[in-house]
């Protein structure tokens, strides 16, 4: 069974983090695939970083299904271009937010994401609407940069510690999903120094994808995620034929 | 990995089906324990026979836990006792139902549980409702009583094609979900005959069960599923002590 | 006008608080049957308590309807096992969760709900939002363990006080609901202290049945309360037939 | 016990409908005042109509609460001016819309509403919602005048079953409320002819009306529906102390 | 392009804030014509004063029409009378709250309202609710007489400025809808102040309404704003032919 | 005041289809900028689509707001990259979508958008709800190719005909909302056709950009839109500082 995880920003060393979440609670017949794109930001913070970053992170998809891979991953916590590699590949593609949510829901009748800055805090929220769980999630940021989180000086991690103390008192927060990809190393940690459930999307994802792989289920081919019409692609983009994505 | 399964209606055949649905999707190191409910009614179809199974049903599960079971599963579409019996056991426990419609929104945008009879459409509704997937889930009823899935003469696999094929065109269905544990056996060949995703929610649950072994999660103690406050239980259910239900 | 009220817990002495306000708001011509279920748990906390509460209950509301009653009340503010007794029987059942809620939003535009445990927060919060009041109502608890509302020593009715202060102070509440049965005898006299209206669920829902008698109208048997159908009952609950609940 | 129900539209033959209609079930300690407002449309059939009933509406309650009424009932399914109404008045106020879908909400988990023109039915859509039951209540338009209701010979109730007849096999209807004040003479023998619940408005804010005074509730004075402010008022309506209204 | 602005209040010195706002952001071809009701409360606060401001508004409205506006805009914030007037009216009619909404929309994704009194907040937000905007706005009341705005030393600017920055601050706000016809001069200056997007409602709406005309596009005569039927109207409203109101 | 219109796809004739329908409606002071997007997808159908116009169409929106540009217009019925947008540019940004729902419901209470193919209209039903309008507006597709638009022999104004047809009937549309671009000539005549409001989201998107402008009002920088932090971008996208976007 083959997963492909696609860090959709190209800063290797947290897709070096992200790998090795994902392996830690891989099945034993599962291979982690774990890449970096090639192309969009150092960090995805905000909307516009989003949107940069999707044209790599789709060229990833292709390349890892047109390999073999038989799901697909999307390592950042804001799902971002989710939509459009589901109606783009074959195989299935799992968002980590989802995932982390989807989760969540079994586990605590109510609980908290906890987010990196305030500009990504209302695209989350935008996810929990549209995921279903608005009456149940709220979404904290903990001010911390993406980035910061690869280095142990920043103080990223008392501050995020900070803010699940504040989501377990002020927002009957059941459980904790951690809202970034780049914190997936940090879940078992703070589960036991908080004593609730601490979610980790990266983990997450990678189960879910194992479950639509053994349940045999892709996505649909009817309706929103039907494959993209054949036509012509300008610029970085120029050539298109369903299910391939190729920069010329 | 041991992971119960429970039917919380008192018909064996009907858990046969069920628990081959498990096993054929379950991870080689998980073993499915798959049980009958002793005290209940004998198919669950409508509000009144969901309460009436759930004391049975909550036996089974503690005595899967004292046993050394993982994780349980309500094999119920209704998700019959799902909140008491999170409140009651320390081991994980999923519905059928909330496992079915997780796993559609990773696959498809709209999707149409088709269940078996009118008196058990609404709580079902009222479960996607529940679950946050009221502007992309319809339910629809196949007119089949719970017990004819199990007898070939019955023709209720033909009504529940006839429901299906609706659903595809007057709701503009992209996945189907299979809205009864008795239709386990029925996903894989319907998925080939109507050419998108149909979801079996026993197959569903088992894989999520395994997820939350393998991400080390397990329902939080704090608020809703608090553990249940050591008092006297009279009548059928006259001792407790938090974690263990016993008649007494 | 015959009007059983049925305590699903096994406390008799609250059923007599429940009992006075019943019969201290009732009409002229109406006759309260008071019972105390004798299967279930002394007090009704959390998800758990609720489950095992139900059998005891619909027993109590079958054999009242039997012996004449026009309509049967649940008095728990969870509003325990409401839909099995609708389904199961011919006369009108009404919940107090259900009829506080609608006699305050004939009064206030915004108000709160204040029950005991925290446990129960999430239960009656799922209530609100089910009879579509999530957009004017909030749920608080007090931290009362049930049966302390019965020791005048165990300051239960302190908290309660300080919460309502809060209520009406941090939630702009323009009126209270008392949420458990086991509060019924404090609605005037915290109406009167606070100096906003103060709704009792158990006055609330003898009002209501009789309306429902008054009006000639009973449960709809169309869809989801339609009769049980006749199958065979394992256990406890041996046999049925419709509108009839026995052991053996 | 004095109730007042006011029909706030001048059509004197259909306040005596509702006259009928709410002695009929009215208990034996309650007198019923019925009065005709003196100003404003012939029938009410739209927003129009709905703004230009509302002073004579009001001038109305605010004689009869001079005049010593317990309680006000708004006779017409808009529930026209009912938030100005309990915002002027002491004693607490009723609309007949509030009330019907109250009491169906006891008796029903899906229910339609059947009101006179298509002019009607937005507004009404809006109460839906307002009151919470837009997941559960449909509204359909009989595309009856509402004064056609007075005449045998219109056809009007033929509309009526008509459309009754679609909303059970289209809609899913558990029960019917008849959606205008006009109908209330209907309401028993539609539930006779059709075999389900069908609730008159009327009736049903008699029995809440009477539970309010019972329950020693009336409108809460703090937030929205605080007595309005001590103002001049010019032109019609031109001298205001609170809790009166006067004509100059 | 001549647009009507109708102060809904019989205050004329408002009518003067209110019409220099206008004319302050009206395009170069618009001609405003500012009036003042002659009929109902010197100010609307709360639900009483807003039903009693209806008639002279619709005259008002009429009499507009009759003399050549192409538009009228409600300059109150409750958007009191407004589809009344829709049904009325040939001539497109804009509401300042829900055009501040509207325009706050396109440039924030969460923002918070200041109206004025706590009676006034509960209103407002029932038309957050009705526009949509439940998700992303919220609303304060800064405890201000509507006329303490018309008076340098009320005080009413300070208390406004305290509201602001407690929405900042504690909303998550990123701009701000001033709730309020009678601060429309004011929106300039906070905007600048507290370096925020601060939008008011008169201004929004006289765009609005440009917008509609040049669009060639006016209220849709279908459904719920369909012409009022010809009836007879009693008392101060006495005759009607659709599209004309007029005292008797 | 000079507004740009950007055509997301690189087809240069629709581009001109907007620019008519956009100086049509633009005041005299108002200088449309019309361009084409020179890297993406010749028409946009679905979300594979729409993420791969956001990088041209986000360069062409720099560019503009560095040639002078006052607001922007995304002149996709999908919205496609407006949050990127707004979070880029300091200009105010409007999509035709939000534009054109605005408009409609100040005219209509219930509407129908008709858009082209069945694989854009979840998009645009998700639009609807992130927009507030899921209440009243409903969204159909006439199965239509964008580029067809564009060819008089397609038959495709024949199908939207239809389409406008079957919502009137069944959907109590008031009014018709044109869901494409590439329909924006067509509005007029529809409307005259079908006798109610037909709204082109160009054409609202115009009045909207202008209404900005006039009264000096731009996205929000608190919050989610918050200029983009500076930050590497690798590829396509190399170099950013806040404001500029550039191809290496």
């Amino acid at each position: 069974m083959q997963i492909l995880v696609v860090n959709p920003n190209t800063t290797a060393s947290m897709t070096d983090t992200i790998a090795a979440a994902a392996r830690g609670v891989a099945g034993a017949l599962t291979e982690v695939i774990a890449v970096t794109s090639s192309m969009g930001p150092a960090s995805i913070e905000g909307y516009y970083d989003e949107a940069l970053a999707v044209p790599g992170l789709l060229m990833e998809i292709a390349a890892g299904e047109r390999a073999g891979a038989q799901a697909a991953i999307i390592a950042c916590f804001d799902d971002t271009g989710l939509d459009a590699a589901r109606a783009m590949a074959s195989i299935p593609v799992i968002g980590i937010c989802e995932a982390a949510l989807s989760v969540a829901s079994y586990i605590a009748q109510r609980f908290t994401v906890v987010t990196t800055t305030e500009r990504s805090r209302v695209p989350v929220e935008g996810l929990v609407q549209r995921y279903g769980m608005a009456g149940r999630a709220r979404v904290r940021a903990a001010d911390i940069a993406v980035l910061a989180l690869e280095d142990p000086a920043s103080g990223a991690v008392e501050k995020l510690r900070g803010e699940i103390a504040r989501a377990i008192e002020e927002d009957r927060a059941e459980a904790i999903v951690l809202g970034c990809a780049g914190m997936a190393d940090l879940a078992h940690q703070l589960q036991e120094e908080f004593d609730l459930p601490v979610i980790d999307g990266v983990g997450a994802a990678v189960k879910q994808a194992e479950a639509l792989i053994a349940l045999g289920l892709s996505t649909s081919k009817r309706g929103a995620y039907a494959s993209p019409l054949a036509k012509s692609y300008r610029g970085v983009l120029k050539s298109f034929s369903p299910g391939t994505i190729a920069a010329e």
